[in-house]
């Protein structure tokens, strides 16, 4: 189980240190991290409202009352009617605040609203409460992460088995939503299927564009087990992969690893991307490698640790991350090899094991 | 072809009459319907800057830059680099403006960095320059909501041949999400199969309740074709159903009915509200009726105009949205009707057409 009393403490810790007297949390991660429960995204507001001390307060829609399970002692709920204005009880509930902190993703309709009923407080991001205790996860979201990775895996391992050739980029995407799901997750969550020149779009959306022969296919896929995300990309070669593919898949291998190799306690998050990128410029690919090497992983595919130049941040045990490098070269083709890594105390440990290779398919 | 140039042209005519100086748009799903792009909701900034005169530029992260298709004459492209900060092209591109209408769903962290950047600027909601653009549907958007109606139809057709007793909820949710593509939409976007006592929760997430003979089950699902959504809600029994539940059926769907046929231009969103709620009321069910009765619907599932108490817009020709009264006992069962009604010349025109009884199921 998880320990939503515990997380709340220490969010309450990191708001005294930040002068901030209310976490309101709506849509997104950051309110299921710190209570169970996560918020639909709706016209209709559902907040948390977590004060500095004493119990925190769900303002649902009456009809999602049914729905709701939190633990009493750690949240009670209050459901407003059809006919009630819920900026207008968050609103009251915050007023003579200072500085109040709201959910990254919460919709700006909400935070616009709620400033026009309590002008006089300063609002800032909730990440700068919840991302630092985020960062670093505990053995039960491990546990979390590792099984949806081996999830991704067993997908990845049914892929090698596949006929590419004649199908369409819509009908692998489907055959890997399925297959996501078959193997374990909760829900698909993404997937990237980008053949041939489509492959130097990074984020490609899949299309009726048929594979062929000769191509090189990307695909970047992940779903959800109990939250926590999956994250995997592999690249295949439909028939015998072109020379220059081949040798350029080499290089992107080799930086890979190199990165993978750079995980250790105490390193900058930025010397990660430092590792890769090397491998990559002095072969003579990095005008080719157009983003950061990774991001952090957990109850969003995409959250802190950032592996980019310029983040200082010192890897601490228990983070988890992608490190995922790639080749993109326009109206030609793309690669890209992406696995999630997580600290440990002398290295890192992949939580991705499928092979990396360059994988033949029909 | 959907006609992006007009619709700025009728965006800018609102934002004149508002005075606000420029349109900023990210997530959701005003940045389509006024240009043809979907903008993905990540960490790294998307968004659209539409000035009262020139061309509107579209800020989006340099790898997704090869994804973007937007006609040149619309929207200019630029990109940003993993090093930039997007929030500062865009704050430069709107200072001193005055007034600024941002998106609804925009999240909320980036409305506070430009809000940090340009404090001089006051933020208001986009909803209140599109939402009245986006109210009427013009013929290719109702085209598009009435053939996702008809798929929507046929799954419940489908549903009507399906053996209920002895699967779970999660079972036949899955069920209905392949049935949603198989029939033709592009996206599954939600299957609610609340069975027995969970039917009393209108917003209920399917479990692994086994569904059994004796059960009233609320099944409420839609999908995407061409962006449009569907949103059609049916009620089955399963076997026989009880004497109190088919009376209680009896009343609700002469409440939907009554709904329907108080549809016509001129007369008040809340007229439509009313007209449900006086069936149920005099049939003493009115505190089982939790909700408002309907919802606009288009690129949203939920969008203008809201059939509820205090709403005195008058319906137009082309408005489209769901007609839905429910029944909800606590701790014993649910039932509800939805269908998706267009107002006509003369009246309202339903999208489904999928039968209304209360049909029973093996």
């Amino acid at each position: 189980m998880s320990d939503h009393a515990g997380r709340i403490t220490r969010a309450r810790k990191a708001m005294t240190d930040a002068g901030v007297d209310f976490l309101l949390l709506s849509v997104g991660t950051d309110l299921p991290y710190l209570t169970g429960y996560e918020a639909m995204p709706s016209e209709r507001l559902t907040m948390a409202i977590i004060p500095l001390e004493g119990t925190a307060s769900l303002v649902v829609p009456e009809l999602e009352a049914p729905r709701v399970e939190v633990d009493p002692e750690v949240c009670s709920v209050l459901a407003w009617g059809e006919h009630e204005r819920p900026v207008d009880l968050v609103g009251a509930m915050v007023a003579g605040a200072s500085r109040v902190a709201i959910g990254d993703h919460t919709w700006s309709r909400f935070l616009l609203a709620l400033q026009q009923r309590v002008s006089e407080i300063r609002f800032v991001p909730a990440s700068t409460i919840t991302a630092p205790l985020r960062l670093v996860k505990d053995d039960t979201e491990i546990a979390l992460l590792s099984a949806a990775g081996a999830a991704a895996d067993r997908v990845a391992a049914r892929l090698a088995d596949q006929r590419f050739s004649g199908r369409t980029e819509r009908n692998l995407a489907r055959f890997i939503a399925d297959a996501l799901v078959e193997e374990g997750h909760d829900t698909a969550a993404f997937t990237i299927v980008a053949s041939g020149p489509n492959g130097a779009s990074p984020h490609h959306e899949p299309t009726d564009r048929v594979i062929e022969t000769g191509d090189t296919v990307v695909l970047d896929f992940g779903g959800r087990i109990g939250g926590y995300c999956s994250d995997t990309t592999r690249t295949f070669s439909v028939g015998e992969s072109p020379t220059e593919v081949a040798a350029t898949y080499a290089v992107l291998r080799m930086a890979q690893q190199a990165g993978f190799e750079a995980v250790r306690p105490g390193v900058a998050a930025e010397s990660i991307d430092a590792a890769t990128r090397r491998v990559l410029d002095d072969a003579g690919y990095g005008r080719h490698f157009i983003h950061r090497t990774g991001h952090g992983i957990g109850l969003e595919v995409h959250e802190d640790p950032y592996l980019i130049a310029g983040n200082r941040r010192p890897l601490e045990r228990g983070m988890a991350f992608s490190v995922e490098p790639g080749v993109y070269v326009p109206g030609r083709f793309g690669m890209r090899i992406e696995d999630i890594v997580v600290v440990t105390t002398d290295g890192g440990r992949r939580l991705n094991e499928s092979s990396r290779e360059l994988v033949a398919v029909g």
